[in-house]
């Protein structure tokens, strides 16, 4: 019996958690496949929710865990944890040897694996390759496709678009994305069954009354001005008057900007019918987006997600600028009025038909099929087709 | 008076430094524009020449030093250099606070200079983008690119890729390499004045005769070959029988493996007239491939420098795989016989005309003209047309 | 004019910036010294008070900030801090050049800070040498003792284990703590005054009512308890019944659990009365002491600053084992019946009488003095009078 | 049947590994204990011999490899290390889970070691405490001790220091250097036996004819002065006119001076008869000083293996400066003259008698026993008898 191919899966954030699960579980069930999971940054994180006790109890407890968040939430940091992580992963890839190295969407942990992998000669996957946004998710998401092997994009323009920056098509697989897959296989109940067994702090959200679900992370590119970002937004959510659920933001740089927000929003008696969250198993979150009247703030997961399920969203600032999406979306500025305004429309319209642009729930298991068969050369080339100059020497990638 | 703009160059290794002097020039006289100079890597290693020496003799004294090169010089350990890298520069840029951070080429040191002026939200400035190589190079090469703020391709095809890979063409300015600009400006003399001077060790080079330069750096993608690789090419030289003037290999992993082949060719007592360099200033390097009858290996420099200096040159293997070259290069395998009927070939020959295609010699000034006027977003942006879906968002991106 | 002597200070918690302020003082207005301030680790992060906002309002910006706090304040991320602080440390005092380091008291950073110097050949200085305690702090004074050049230990016991630990006594300096200097010198005012401007959470104090003053920080060596710890001392608090001053505990492994104590407290509403606090300047944290009605937890604070001050204090549990302290300390064990019972006693017992153990507050000129005298070699030599065994070679060091 | 408790041994060094491995063996063998093996620093590179493969070829492939020497070898770079390795030790303790970590001697890989397993709570055992010598080797062991919670000093002296220092007398056991375990166990054979084997560079060494040994590190709290120390000695070698065997530096701050002077004198032609080597195995190291005229230069080796083969030595400088010895070690200063006088004298005495002062054999499976037995608590308490004051509270330790 040849032996399986060792796929290690290095899991960073709640975020990533949710947008990664059914490859974990079909690499763990595929005959060929042997999963390795690194459980890094947040994961590992009291005060995110500690995701990697999620991840154990649906079976994928950590191979390794890496410990790299440099206190301070600043673009300082932000950069030093990513060079942490980078002296990490290393130590971890030389003990695991895998053969392929899987990195998600476009976070500081995502770029590290990625670098990681790529001069230590293991393969690359990448996951949301193509997407475009804004912040320095940006930046990092396109330089990760250039480093990257295999490509698993979760859109067709997403595809077309690794494909123009000079990634082989061969290697290139709209796969839809496996966000979708957990978002398609979940039964949402009821929200009184969802809303029940929650944690967080707060008021008691009442399931038989609409809530707003509240989701606002730092634009790294507009550090200091986070601050006034959440309040444009807290204040309206508060001028809405409908119950909220809001989650504390990610650990990027800014966040602990958005936080002070929260926490003096709360501490001056202004967060009335506001529950705070640290996080949620990934189902549960789907289920709150099946149920909530409107989604508020700048995750992806109003886009991605959204699409599918069809929640009423809004969309703030520049942190989702030029990410494909579907009808369920509204688009506006830090302004609280627009906001406000926003929300009311949204909520009033109800939920949207289901979408498929992000996927129809099948990308974990072709994922998992082609890293058992793939086999791309460890050296890369630049595929673009612009003619070459002649001379005694050649240009051997125009091809 | 406005203040000048702080323009903080990383210089990393003494091919860096021969690929930014000039650069570091122009900024040093420029009236907007106040120099920064930090030195890094190998530029501050004794076995690799003290570069930070050469360099202080030229006027650039560094404003800090980082030290981050993890021994062991394989794939482990260039990933982790990469890492400390990433730990050490967001110290120094908090300290220093430049305007704007100028990284050099492709090397790990790049990739982290550029990361960390990213995630600091520091404009970054990338030299010698849009190039196609081999070895890891060509992968972080291009990543630097989807990092960088503003790009200074060196040739036309090049500045042309970087385009095509989705940055924004307002950005990109093919002001050719700024390594021709000390090529064009240094007086080459005679061979007897170059060759006297020289430390190293081994034979001593008697001037009255040809003499080739060796010079090859390891594949990081061949990791493990490249004591066979570096035997085929000394095996061939010295089966040539021409003098031969050898520089040790670079820091990237399987550094140790030439280093091996170089050691042991020369204990065994094989190096017969090798003379045996750790370093010397740029100007020095120019003068040899003036001089020299043919150069052997598998550095850009024969390619670069080469194609303005005329340079009979082989260029073995994958390493320079795909760069665009003059006709001063023949492309070979490893292999001992095809090396040594190239060698044999392009000495004879003798040197070839002069060809601009990486640049004429005002690449320095012209970089720190657009390094002062300048004023890049520092939200990038993907510029690619390929049409988008039509929903409730928006692909604002594709313009 | 001699050159004056570079004192780099490197301060890295609240705490530690209240034991070395008069340090900093003595040190700047010094004629023959010249004062370089590093601020790191804890000063820098928004969740334990921005202490280096405090220092820059005193005087002191740092020549340079260091971050160094890997989130996780378990024993792994602990460990993990100490080496993140020896990496960055040599950059800066590579720059700073300081011809003296003074390092404070038993932290993780305070050994970070002494290794660095030591292996870069710069002599070190320490204050608070030869005290006994609980938790790692007992492990890591004494180590750094071992690594220190001069002694400042603030008690005469404690300048005799620093002998007996085999120092040479012409190196120890019982000068009192610089901590005592600050308190000496505080107006403590009314306690209207002091409360008024507070910031924190929670409970309004009313100052014409007792309250308690309650600091609580993790024990390393008993990590996994730090819950039911802080458990048992908040609820002998609530059944005491006075107003609480609640400080969030420090960075050490376990912080997180008695975080979580605190926060479920309130969130359960059983913190009536309870004000929450995350830093305050050491002057404000003085008025406090004085004017409480008992200081409740394991801060040395109590031990140290109360003697002189006089507050009555109950020292939980095992942290503050074996240190010296005045008659004003009553120490007890976990255990809320204890705890509640040496509360209302202590309360009831009224403020103590002044006790100069730990300095009677002239430290921090009498250690710039010696700073700017003592000549340290920087090659340590053991100093203990054991007898030797004589061979044909020699046991120089026992003299 | 019980869990087996694991022991992890940290070994960094060629030297560290001579020192420690009859302690692996006797772990291994023991029925209670499970070894872990971690291989560290210049075991892993190639330019200091790839300790690591003679591990493995023992019988100790690593349960980890950590890769932390931050190239440089400068006082700067020494302290980075120090951090580096303090980063990547808790992720590998984290990964094995030992009960108990065992560090060697007075390194800076020792104390890193020490510092994480202290804060990780894991207990920590220390052999060669107690010694004194010269180099910041000297802080650093005192300063393990303090963290250590089982000493394992190699002689009655050492022993006493360490209690002296404050160490409970219950955890510290006079075992002897496992070092000389291997010396007793050793069959030294024929001088003609272990000089064919060798490899190396330089003169081939005749095996009938005397030969002296020499082995000279650099020392840290002389920084700078390496190339003249080194200079002094192999000049000196040079006039003596025997065969040597020269060893190239450790890679303490300072080795690229020392490297340097035995490059330069090699270059110049002045190393006739001198034959190099990077590393040995301990056996064959053993053997050579059996077999050798004298031992040369500044290695603890000529105090304690040489003690017990009787190895003629002359011990230069204050590396050593303080540590016991036995009869057969002269000491002088860094000059040529008293070195080469000295060296004539000791070659012409030949060997001394056997002296145990370092042990008798019996330490590795001592040791073993003494890790299978002892249950320290982790909060570690000073031992010393003082005397305290009295007061309201207590100063428990002095007992």
């Amino acid at each position: 019996m040849p032996e399986r191919r060792k796929v290690c899966v290095v899991v960073a954030s709640r975020a990533n958690y949710a947008r990664i699960k059914t490859v974990l579980a079909a690499v763990k069930e595929h005959p060929d496949l042997e999963l390795q999971v690194v459980a890094g940054a947040s994961t590992l994180l009291e005060r995110f929710g500690n995701a990697v006790d999620v991840m154990a109890l649906d079976g994928f407890s950590p191979d390794a865990m890496v410990r790299f968040i440099i206190e301070g939430e600043n673009p300082t940091t932000m950069a030093k944890s990513t060079g942490l992580a980078l002296l990490e992963l290393p130590t971890v890839f030389e003990l695991l040897q895998p053969d392929i190295v899987v990195t998600v969407a476009d976070r500081f942990e995502t770029i590290a694996t990625a670098i990681a992998a790529a001069y230590m000669n293991i393969p690359v996957a990448h996951t949301q390759g193509g997407e475009v946004s804004g912040s320095i998710d940006e930046s990092v998401r396109h330089a990760v496709t250039k480093l990257a092997h295999l490509h698993f994009p979760a859109t067709e323009l997403s595809a077309r678009r690794v494909i123009a920056m000079g990634e082989d098509p061969e290697h290139v697989f709209n796969v839809g994305c496996p966000s979708i897959d957990l978002v398609a296989s979940t039964d949402v109940g009821l929200p009184r069954d969802v809303l029940q067994h929650f944690g967080g702090t707060g008021a008691t959200i009442d399931p038989d009354r609409p809530f707003v679900l509240v989701m606002q992370h730092p634009v790294t590119t507009e550090y200091g001005h986070g601050l006034d970002q959440i309040n444009e937004t807290l204040e309206a959510v508060s001028a809405v008057g409908m119950q909220a659920l809001v989650f504390w933001p990610n650990v990027d740089a800014g966040s602990e900007h958005l936080s002070k927000g929260l926490r003096l929003f709360r501490e001056e008696g202004r967060a009335d019918g506001f529950h705070f969250f640290r996080n949620l198993p990934p189902e549960d979150f789907i289920k709150l987006m099946a149920h909530c009247a409107c989604m508020v703030g700048n995750s992806s997961a109003a886009l991605r997600e959204g699409a599918f399920i069809g929640t009423p969203a809004v969309s703030i600032g520049t942190r989702q600028f030029g990410r494909e999406s579907g009808s369920n979306v509204v688009f506006v500025d830090y302004d609280k009025a627009a906001i406000a305004d926003a929300i009311r429309e949204q909520s009033a319209r109800g939920h949207y038909e289901r979408d498929t642009l992000f996927g129809d729930g099948s990308a974990g298991v072709k994922i998992a099929e082609v890293l058992a068969s793939a086999r791309p050369e460890i050296q890369k080339h630049l595929h673009l087709d612009l003619g070459t100059r002649v001379g005694g020497g050649v240009a051997r990638s125009e091809s």
